[in-house]
């Protein structure tokens, strides 16, 4: 990594202007590069939602409003090189696969666990995107019939029970004060009984959600990323007894935490340059 | 098809005697099709439980009681041909997705739906058996937490609450007298008060469970196939629906019934033993 960036998506300006952004931050990057001495070959664009990665198409996202926006072209189009469009989770699960935790394995499931929950399936080093480019939406799949309501309408969705903004919520509304799942963990170590008690719930949720995982998947291993696994063993521990007390005959996943912390979307984007190159 | 032999397993015996089973009845179809002027190239069997593909074992099965059987180099070795070993249901998906009712599909999910659930998910006409050759288990995913207790020792999975098994469990259990999962749907379209309402709750169960598995493999098209889903149209229809209430940014998958019957599994051991040719 040789020069990193960080800008304010700025999604309450519509998507248009959104891409005009990411535009102008590529042909930026780029351009700096060159100053640097250094010939860009390929360009990596990776986004949230529905990412039809063939078509090299934003389909859909909730949170920055793309609908069906054709973002690797005028990615390609603008900088005049090749370019690839990846989906963030999907991007950052290729990277922990080859290059992170994941490397010693061929089977792997990357599970971020942020604000949102999603997951990204790899093996041999290459992503599954499913037949609409939204494939490993973890997140939404229902975990407890008729339960929190859920940001995509539905009820019950592991996202709504166990992100970190579920923790979050949980907590405020058992305690009477806001605390941050960071904060909850720190709690429930200290030996906060409310905090302990949504941390408990929070880890047999996750269980109930990876091990359906397992399930369809029969992964080798499970790589957790997302501010949630920053909680480290205080989440992995407890998390694969959790786990194992769950399977019958379904073979256990090795659990392991992400090594590219939230840089693993940037390399991942980075990798899927490199794989489109001509 | 040229010829079909059917015979019982004989599980009572136990695995060492089934294995034996099916050698001799490899290596009599071999000596059939020889006598008959034709030339066997190679043999492929498949098996129920799990089963590592790569490697040719028979891992596991609670029914047949194995437990890592070299079963593709027993047959290899007997009728001195190349062999393949797949998983019935896998094998299933596979014929239906090449030559079946998803071979106008690129990401094709085969769910049987029988004594058992079980689903094979197959990409560009290749079977995915996940690491250890369990992937696809869809019947033991929870889809009711503390629900029906399930063969495999859990509760509340899809195969303990929606099987053809289950349906008939469940109606013999309100309505105090016994039907097999046909007679419910016959007795269902008929205006049986007990019948409808077990059905009802089967298709809102199995929507369940397939909502859980698009919103994971992302198909293009589900092909249903197993007893139940003889049902036709009782099934699809009202199945179709209940998928599309719980879908929220999900794509919605293409429903269609099986073509193949229950040879299925027959024609994927020949797609499999024709990919084991040298």
């Amino acid at each position: 990594m040789l020069h990193t960036e960080r800008h304010a998506t700025g999604a309450d300006r519509g998507p248009d202007a959104v891409v005009e952004t990411i535009l102008d931050l590529a042909a930026g990057l780029a351009g700096k590069a060159r100053a640097g001495g250094l010939t860009p070959v390929a360009v990596g664009v990776t986004v949230p939602g529905v990412v039809d990665e063939v078509a090299g198409v934003a389909a859909w996202s909730a949170n920055v409003g793309f609908r069906d926006v054709p973002l690797r072209d005028l990615v390609s189009a603008r900088l005049a090189l090749p370019a690839a469009l990846g989906h963030d989770v999907r991007a950052g699960g290729l990277a922990e696969a080859r290059l992170g935790s994941g490397r010693d394995f061929r089977h792997v499931l990357f599970v971020a666990i942020g604000t949102g929950i999603a997951a990204a399936h790899v093996v041999d080093g290459q992503g599954f995107a499913g037949a609409h480019g939204a494939a490993g939406e973890l997140g939404h799949i229902v975990v407890r019939p008729g339960g929190t309501p859920c940001g995509c309408g539905a009820r019950g969705h592991l996202e709504a029970e166990a992100s970190a903004a579920g923790v979050s919520r949980r907590y405020a509304a058992l305690a009477g004060s806001p605390a941050t799942a960071a904060e909850v963990v720190a709690r429930a170590a200290a030996g906060d009984a409310v905090a302990i008690q949504v941390w408990t719930e929070t880890v047999e949720v996750l269980a109930d959600g990876l091990v359906t995982a397992q399930t369809l998947y029969d992964t080798e291993a499970m790589v957790l990323g997302g501010g949630l696994a920053e909680a480290g063993d205080a989440l992995l521990a407890p998390l694969g007894v959790a786990i194992r007390e769950r399977l019958t005959f379904q073979r256990e996943p090795i659990l392991v935490r992400a090594a590219l912390g939230d840089e693993a979307g940037c390399v991942g984007a980075a990798l899927l340059a490199l794989d489109a190159r001509p």
